[in-house]
């Protein structure tokens, strides 16, 4: 079981293999948002790569976050804040959602056979389900705008750490090595790891100290999402 | 003067300012090579994306180097070994040059301004001259295949770590903390720290380990190969 790290959506194609499970990642805030969803009863989500898209299921009724650049965009309800889902109103319903990267890395991933969500939310879970499956694993970082980013990388880390000494996976991919010895760096503290990391002050910036405290703090959702069809679902 | 690390020639487009002086780096082994080669006399390399016009050079009565997957194209004299350029066969000569990486590095960045050839070999005067032009700086790394790799990123993160604490640059740069934090976790035995690096693996199965230990080793070649027109010069 081989794990590899593909630090930006607009690479995976370099990455792809049919059989690997793909973990996509965006810890702040995508991956963090769809994770606290579904440990609050959302039933479905749709992601969709354009606001255009989004926009078309606002129009048939649906339940719609969009997400650019930070912000909620102008005439949707939710965005990429996981708060925003810790709200009855989601229970049982189906969400379509636009991110700024995130929903661009599972559509770049959407080819493969498997592609779960993972955020430090569910990094427990993730871990038990990449163990149980018991197949090779890689890792997409969403990143910005096809920018490396620190915060997935050190997700990657944090999961690759644990496969690796526990459960006999091996890396032979430089990224991996790279996310492993980064994640070692920060792991005591990745709130201050973080702090002059490229979006984390895009988001204070927005006054989004909150969100960033809550997507660093592993296992708050035990759930993992799945892509199934066009359909993320509880795995 | 602000600094940005780019991992892979296909991303250079989302990183591109004109004014940045772009530090082209292949540390195993084409930026060592030609560091190499103008410490040993070459007068002019020109650097070409593919074995085709690298065998028209050739055909054109000029001396080639030309490497695939580590390792000399039948037909040619060169590679990418340093140790081929220490010769005196090469001195006052023009070298047409054709790599897996790092001559597909210089073909993306040279829409630049200003590109010039990084390599342990050369570290100090390269930060040197980074200093002197007082511009903002962007690493481009070559990788493998459009890769991320370890051994570009630790020198990025060398001569990044001279310029931020020293002389007064800045990064706002993910990728160029993360290449700071590597560095600093390797700088005390690179040949150690790459033992497992997915590129060293690869040579040292091509029965490279000399060529990596003189590439690794900084500050033997004192000089700066800078790009001109299609033409590589002493800076």
């Amino acid at each position: 079981m081989n794990i590899e790290v593909c630090y930006t959506p607009n690479s995976y194609s370099l990455f792809h293999k049919p059989d690997s499970v793909v973990v996509v990642i965006d810890v702040l805030r995508a991956t963090s948002a769809i994770t606290t969803a579904f440990y609050n009863g959302v039933l479905k989500m749709i992601p969709v790569a354009t606001v255009e898209e989004a926009l078309e299921y606002k129009n048939n009724g649906f339940m719609v976050a969009a997400e650019r650049n930070g912000e909620i965009v102008e005439g949707f309800d939710l965005g990429n804040s996981p708060f925003g889902y810790m709200n009855s109103k989601v229970k049982g319903k189906t969400i379509a959602i636009t991110t700024t990267n995130g929903t661009q890395a599972i559509e770049a991933a959407k080819i493969a056979d498997r592609v779960i969500i993972g955020s430090f939310l569910n990094l427990d879970s993730v871990i038990d389900y990449l163990k149980t499956e018991g197949k090779d694993v890689l890792f997409l970082c969403a990143g910005w705008k096809n920018k490396f980013n620190l915060e997935d990388t050190l997700y990657a880390g944090a999961v690759a750490e644990k496969l690796i000494y526990n459960y006999g996976f091996k890396t032979v991919c430089d990224s991996t090595l790279a996310a492993l010895d980064l994640y070692k760096l920060a792991k005591h503290d990745l709130v201050s790891y973080l702090a002059n990391s490229s979006h984390r002050n895009r988001l204070t910036k927005l006054d989004l100290e909150r969100d960033i405290k809550y997507c660093l703090t592993p296992n708050q959702c035990p759930v993992v999402p799945v892509l199934s069809g066009k359909f993320l679902v509880k795995g």
